[in-house]
């Protein structure tokens, strides 16, 4: 756990938090950033397979988003605004309203959370209680929205939860699709526990899900299962709440995650690549029909980001007004996709797990899976895990790496699951 | 509630939620601000009284906050990196640690939190649950601590609370000084609380207040009081939390609020000004024993903001390297003193509320309040209310705010008091 | 709803809270009752297949236990003592131990709580949570278990929970077996779900559940399911609650409901029958191990009712120190499912329910089920209906009662069922 | 702990749960009981001065509720009825009718809850809730209201809200009359908090008190301040709920133990005394306005005691037909007063508490009380101790004791005071 690399300062290991994480699987300092490529202080380079967690889905440092910002900084703008009107939040609004909700047929209000996913989480959350009068949400195994107290009870990882102190509230859990196995259908599970009226499940005030669990092992849902959640919760009376932090802004190749499926969220959280260059930035999008929040009545300092809208707008310009960047999506999701097929043809029983650019391969034990990406590093390669039990190999690279550097991160990863594997094997002899 | 000014964009009626609120206020689309002006979009210039509510202690778009920010863009510097380990989190730690905590006698360490003040708050409440096994924190009157269901249970404003759409848990409320008036002791109250093993108050894991409260109405706790708080904290076994959000970064006259007591608060959550331009950037300061997170076990996409850390670095070099600015925020304050004692000596009964340059006066009435601030902006002044019935106008100037700028916003505020007051009188008569 | 019987009291309408249930459903006025039958004060007698909702598994009046009370109380024997010390509670304890518990190689431990079911639960829930510092109870879909706040929690029905005004706490819903029909093994679902440690369902303080549901719908467990869940329990180091309050002292055939089961509860609640004669008492079974009250940490007026404890020793000693009795249940729940059985063939697609003397059949619908039992009241049969939806016509005859009354009751029955049945088809037509 | 006394039967060590507790204080077995006296088994009899804390005001097994529920139990009499009509309940219902609320000028319907206190205060909370649409039941400090999760989280003992092994929800805790001394005038600090909306206190669906704390220290309300809770719970639309468990029936003078004062409860929950014979019962007495339950809405196995509904009947006839029992009572009151003042005279700093033949003394200290107690049981007498450190000698004597027995059980109290305080005095010299 100590940070042993000479080129870490020992200002860390002195100063900073024993709650630190991703530094610990990456012991090394970072000076820049570019691209798909990072670079630590002794000048080695490494392709990042990790994009702040899909929060730089566009790469590190876009040329054009440095220089609008640079020139909105120069110019004496707006820095930090509270959620007062700036022209910079007016121009995002409007360039968000033209290519994002315009184009595919929606009408949401946006709301300025504070700039984290899990605010933009616990805004939904109580916004669907406010609307429906009932506190009970319904979230799914492994899943994931954040940690603050009233995210944090929509999140299944025990860990995370145990950090709260004290027991969470609001939320029943039913199993994700796939929770039990291919052979049980969760979504007639769940209809049948609604349906009951002593099954003890209080009437939901929201369904809370992501399209594809990030954190929770890339488990995608299905076009048919998601429109069944979304008929459930209309039954029900209930608002659907498809939380987009990871799996959206372009991540599973189209802006939201859900696009292809025929459902309507009434919520959706944003934040991650919302920004567009990794700037704090998050928002709720609201179906105008339950936009009925008093002034203030969820505020925070930091809402409204006005670099971020500086950033977010150029991103929203440059890739989203033509289709070109989905079919990039589309292409090298399919790269990745053969990649990780390598590498699932490596270990009996692996199975691959997600779709577009956010896809991983489930190795059956997060000690290789671990050990796959540790030695992944050592040759230059930024990946991470992911599942319950940290199973599953996941690649969030930038949807913007070019195919060559893409190839070639993909074959540091095999090669390091090939020498993962030779010496768990003979470890096992 | 429309945004009737010319200038506002219709944009914002038409897509942003309608959570939004100081753009009400302020109905005009600001474009740029440096030091202590804000000018909007029809070329209009104002004097900021609210900084930000306190984000903006050093003024806007300080130059070498500019410069240093510009400059590491320019570098392809890490602008999302979640927390791993880069050049500008080691000065920023280093920084903070010899300018900040060494000289002030503190080892805590320092916990890179999401980058919202809610969020500070949420991981202290977290942590002293865990550290004490009990779930109880005692939080106050008039307190507010943030809008996430965790800090939301702490924070007293019922519009707020209810927006959470169910029952808030793990906080039962204590009466601050002076709530009950002069003649009570309420400091006497707690301890009789705490000591009847039948009072049913349960045993607290954690007590937490600001030392200034500046929702609330600027009420600022005597050096006694917040001592005597701290006892009762040790003699209960409970961690003494300080939410130094608003009051601190100078704002009370020294980088802390609480530096002229001998209190040793365990947990002290940091937001707001800690960038020193008004990005997103939160902390929490632990004393070392208390430090017992498991890694990640409290975590967030955006903890460690890079372009943060570049201002906040400069920002604690260049105005915490020797005594000037302390002596410019004390005499300052007491410009802010004399110019509130203006409006006091107006309007029977009222009261000066605060210290430092966070101050405020008491009129008695939120209409009365509104009216002024509502009729100062028309001048040219953004001011903003506080406390329980907005019933405090507030002066939350930058401290960087020079001395005639700070006398030419306070005569429009005086102005603008007297002009309501008079015509407050009329419409009594 | 209203009384318009002319043989019941106007005092009623007038007097006694809306709250009152089956009075509605038997509107006369009862004044005396003796074995299997009451009469009203008409008197016209009535075939009693309620049987106090199994608190009267003897009958009523059972002549040796009344003589024994009448003694009781003619010898001024303590009525009320608190948990003071007795006689009586001296010779109940040690006839339980003596023909009970030694028998069937138990030795829990015996705590009078306070005199109704609901008490024995919140302390088995309290005591549970107390010995594994968790706070999450597992109970299951149409499980039962009482109506104060804790019991409430673990309680399925809406309307029940929804009396209580405020969100209810501590416990997870499973579903029990057969919750999502016979192809669906619940079992493997619950542990599945216990397994994943990012499933959200905390670590449990027990498992909480009736052998066999009595107002769920007469849900009987298999010997497998109900296994399965104690292995789960003890793997998971939960305690294992079997709520036999309607289930047991007879009712399945044997003092138990899980006697046949190898299971080993860690707590049993007990209620109803337990005094056996109707009288209001209470009781938690606990393994030794597991009995770490302080002195009145759980306390109440009324534990120990001494009356009660007369009338129990009683009901012990004559019907369980032989198997007599178990021989009559046997028997005659034999001729109950052929009654059953009987309505069952004029119902497509009825199904018989429960075991023991704990039977019904599930006639697909709550109007039809109620309608039966208000033609059954009018022949002068006392009998309800059970489950979600009120879709079970449930037998609950006194455990006694002499094989002709049985039948005559059933023919009853089955003679209301048959004219019901033709007048909903002729409805239908 | 263990019961060393030759006169209890080892059953008990062996079987009995360790939750039991006065049985640990009079170590001895009770055989038989009548009016103010009981017997053990070794022919020693005792005066109780304890009366089932206040459940047998009327004295143990009076002859003429003996003898009406022999008869009742000779003729068939209904035993358990569950809430069905019978003739007992209707006899009950009108003579309270007449005998209670009609010459007290009430209308409230009576609700038959399941037989113990706490369910009364269940359902009493689950009624305001449910008719305000709040949560936030307002309890007081040294409030004791039962132990079942509701009722437990209004009660202020740690001890015992400890025992819930999770915590508590919906009750916030406010300072009974002098919880703060004499100096502190709690009402006015109640109604700052209420009245302030940022004090993070809820708006109250209740406020939940006894007008004579029983458990709590006999902390008797004055008639000023118990109506203007009274005024401040129609202030803030509120209920009040007065629990008259243990102070009501008598025991403070008058049949409810507010009727001297001008409030007019909503709720009132009886128990304990009620039944007249020490039997379990209980009720919840409702303003008809506010019976808004729906049929079973609250409901339970044992509610409707029928042996209970005799006896109750047979009490108030007795006892509330004329006015000689509040006559006695009153005088009975002043002899007890006299003799605790005989003790109070004999401690520094001593006080009385309590009012009626509701009554004690403050010694100041829990151990001096608990060995006064002590020493008066070896002295024949049966007394405890109350309040939160148990520093309060308790006198709740039957209220139909005889003068002339009353004055020897005041005797021998007041020589184990003095010797016991002689000891203690030897033991500090």
């Amino acid at each position: 756990m100590t940070a042993s690399n000479s080129s870490v300062h020992p200002v860390f290991e002195r100063r900073e938090s024993e709650a630190r994480s991703y530094c610990r699987s990456f012991d090394t300092t970072f000076t820049s950033a570019s691209g798909s490529e990072m670079t630590d202080s002794t000048g080695k380079t490494y392709i990042d397979f990790l994009a702040g967690c899909s929060s730089l889905n566009y790469g590190h440092n876009d040329p054009d988003m440095k220089t609008a910002l640079i020139e909105h900084i120069s110019n004496d703008g707006i820095a930090h605004g509270l959620d007062m009107y700036t022209d910079t939040k007016a121009a995002f609004l409007e360039t968000f309203e033209e290519k994002i909700l315009k184009p595919r047929g929606m009408d949401h209000k946006v709301m300025m959370v504070g700039p984290t996913g899990t605010n933009a989480v616990e805004a939904a959350m109580k916004l669907a209680r406010k609307v429906t009068g009932r506190s009970n949400v319904i979230a799914f195994t492994n899943g994931f929205h954040g940690m603050t107290m009233g995210a944090l009870a929509a999140t299944g990882n025990a860990g995370k939860r145990g950090g709260a102190g004290m027991d969470l509230h609001g939320v029943t859990r039913m199993p994700f699709e796939g929770a039990f196995g291919d052979n049980i259908d969760t979504l007639s599970l769940i209809e049948q526990m609604l349906d009951n009226p002593s099954s003890g499940v209080d009437a939901p005030a929201a369904f809370l899900l992501e399209p594809v669990q990030g954190e929770g092992g890339l488990n995608a849902a299905s076009k048919e299962w998601l429109e069944g959640i979304g008929r459930l919760a209309k039954k029900h009376g209930a608002l659907l709440i498809l939380d987009d932090i990871q799996a959206g802004i372009g991540r599973c190749g189209t802006f939201f995650s859900f696009e292809e499926m025929d459902v309507q969220p009434d919520l959706i959280p944003l934040a991650k690549s919302l920004s567009g260059m990794g700037l704090p930035f998050a928002a709720l999008l609201i179906r105008p029909q339950y936009d009925i929040w008093k002034p203030a009545e969820h505020n925070g300092t930091f809402r409204g980001n006005n670099h971020a809208f500086v950033t977010a707008r150029v991103a929203i310009e440059k890739f989203w007004s033509d289709d070109q960047f989905q079919k990039d999506i589309a292409r090298r999701g399919e790269i990745v996709k053969a990649g990780l097929q390598q590498i699932a043809d490596m270990v009996p029983g692996a199975t691959l797990k997600g779709r577009g650019m956010m896809r991983g391969v489930d190795v059956g034990s997060g000690d290789v899976a671990g050990a796959i990406c540790a030695r992944a590093f050592e040759k230059g390669l930024i990946i991470e895990t992911s599942g319950a039990e940290d199973e599953v190999v996941k690649i969030l690279a930038p949807l913007t790496t070019p195919d060559d550097v893409l190839q070639k991160g993909i074959d540091i990863l095999t090669s390091a699951a090939a020498e993962t594997l030779e010496t768990t094997k003979i470890a096992a002899e």
